[in-house]
């Protein structure tokens, strides 16, 4: 029989995505299965991008550009606009979602055997295409006592070798809900600019930023041209998971022109797609005012019903829709697996995501899960009601 | 500056596409381009199909899961059992386009610095996503003069190194149009059993096969269960090229695993456009039949008119909407460019594919070019005599 891949074998199973047999299993037993594993929000899709989709006149349904329309990509350029990055169409290529951005990200800008520095916890998909490209991430600790808030530069500074091409950052991020602030932004660009480095932000959560607080994006900085880039997406941002639309921002020309390369490569994002999020640019601003003042709520109710149970710790999240909890249990990824396999309240129970996957550094993270409080404030009461239940009879 | 990757800078450009800006500027001097260039058929999708997504009734645009929902991978099921395959639903996973089935493949199966065999000339990309990987492309030339058939499986031979992962062939071949036998296909078996290698078979023109024909799966041989990959897509199938839907399907379960977890890192196939291509299962027999009459018609349309200008030699295709053709020209690069720069015949053109593009060993294809047959037959006819009349006045 013919050989996998090493790098296939080193390929990491989805943490959230293994947990999802058990919870199928609940769900044939009649138990019903609140979830808080996944980023995948109730909120609707804004009906303007839903009406497009449904009005379409194709009759052959073509090919795309590979780097998207100039006519979308110009209606882009007004979008970020309004949030402080200037740019041009030539400075943005349009991609199969924010996952196929980060491929070609990586693709672009390293060879196997390259490291990239990336704050943990983080995304736990950075591993997977790091994988796929043959790349090491190098993870730099940030800790729940600080917010999860940036580490120190010179923890960056101990990481850096000649096999260094990036620092990666989510703002604000999965899993922890961190917003960078302005200055921990303006470090990161000094570190990048004196190592000759990458620095990616992945930024797809950017209109969801609370209490007040601005969210800085890295190209919003002077000097910083030939060095940023941003990953986005409408999956978050319109509440449209399923289109799988999401792009590259930056000014660094060289990396544009090979992020094309990869593009052409693979023909076309999806036709059917770009028409919703084309048209989800007209969303009106109430739609995301509305949405914010849910999260918070949303936010507000998860945290403090959390700090209700004993022994549970959780960080403060000012952006995006996570949060991560530390838990009174010695493995989050048995405790969530127990939940679906041997728990319920009256035929009720939760799935959460053990954050174990959102860490490189083995045994990291072991009692920590990710929420995300993607389900509305009736159902996040009753689901932390249930984990509080839960830990009260659970045994490591 | 930071630098960009080996592999970026590697990365070729499309052949088809670097010529675009060139047709766009013809465009915008009133110059009308017949499009030769690229497989994007003329013909309407399937009604089924775009109805089913004009008719969704989506609040909340989300996630669909990685490897693809049960009920589309059962219905395929269906759908290979007709075609002499069968599989179960395990044995598919559903893929952005033929394009993703092809990158998940490369990277389940081959680590950088391995090779894969494949017939030259061969469709471009391949070697777009070989080079993403890192994985040397092993051509083994096949010639015009044999219409494009299997070269010697002695020329495989001598081709197969320790490094050798798998063969892949395009059947019917894109840019040949060639449909391999059901001979070819059993030594290719022998040859993939002996030397424990995976045989990749990009089969996405399946029902594209002429003149009475039949296709032969590389899934449809016994004893080749775990050295078979099918890659798959609707692209062609039902003209719907901007769905990006396709698929992988093979027996080997460690393959399958292997590239499930790739599909989990990207999170999944775009949800309209799975809608489309699950409806799409239901198209009437008749809309091949009709499509296929339609193919024929323009094959011995084109091939017939090819043959009437003097210094052109062209393969007949058996399959795919594709032929090569070799002209008087020393190099099809040029003159393809020439075509859209510098040529008109009352203010129309003609715009085709360099088939360089389609070689990786240096030098060759240089005189020819690639001509899908997406056009109707009036436009075919015409685009000829465009073609004819830009030979005579052409100067290398």
């Amino acid at each position: 029989m013919p050989a996998i891949s090493k790098k296939g074998l080193k390929m990491p199973e989805s943490p959230i995505r293994k947990l999802v047999p058990y919870a199928e299993d609940a769900k044939k037993r009649g138990v019903k299965v609140f979830h808080l594993n996944i980023g995948q929000p109730d909120i609707k899709t804004p009906q303007v991008a839903l009406d497009a989709v449904k009005n379409n006149e194709i009759t052959t349904l073509s090919y795309a550009r590979s780097e998207g329309s100039e006519e979308y990509r110009n209606k882009l350029v007004s979008y970020y606009k309004k949030h402080q990055v200037n740019v041009t169409a030539n400075n943005i290529v349009i991609t199969t979602g924010g996952s196929e951005a980060l491929l070609f990200t990586i693709g672009s800008i390293t060879d196997p055997g390259d490291e990239i520095i990336i704050p943990e916890p983080f995304y736990a998909n950075y591993n997977g295409f790091s994988t796929a490209s043959g790349v090491t991430v190098v993870p730099v600790i940030s800790k729940i006592e600080d917010n999860f808030a940036l580490p120190k530069i010179e923890d960056f500074e101990k990481l850096i070798t000649k096999n260094t091409k990036a620092i990666l950052i989510c703002n604000p991020g999965n899993p922890t809900g961190y917003l960078y602030s302005k200055e921990e932004i303006q470090k990161l660009k000094e570190i990048v600019l004196k190592h000759d480095l990458f620095l990616i932000a992945d930024e797809v959560y950017r209109e969801f930023t609370y209490d007040g607080l601005q969210h800085t994006s890295v190209m919003a900085l002077d000097g910083l041209e030939q060095n940023s880039i941003v990953i986005d997406s409408v999956s978050k941002r319109y509440s449209m998971c399923g289109a799988r639309i999401g792009c590259i921002v930056s000014k660094n020309e060289d990396f544009i022109k090979t992020a094309i390369k990869f593009a052409q490569a693979r023909l076309s994002p999806p036709t059917y797609a770009l028409i919703a999020s084309e048209a989800a640019l007209d969303t009106p601003q109430q739609y995301f005012d509305d949405v914010k003042e849910e999260y918070v709520d949303r936010r507000n109710t998860l945290i403090a019903e959390l700090n209700k149970i004993e022994g549970v710790k959780v960080a403060n999240p000012k952006g995006a829709f996570y949060c991560v909890a530390q838990l009174p249990v010695k493995d989050s990824d048995h405790f969530a697996k127990w939940l679906l396999e041997d728990f319920n309240l009256n035929n009720e129970t939760v799935m959460v995501a053990p954050a174990s996957g959102f860490y490189s550094t083995e045994g990291e993270g072991k009692n920590q899960i990710r929420m995300a409080y993607v389900l509305n404030k009736e159902d996040l009461i009753r689901s932390v009601e249930i984990l509080g239940e839960a830990l009260k009879v659970y045994k490591d």
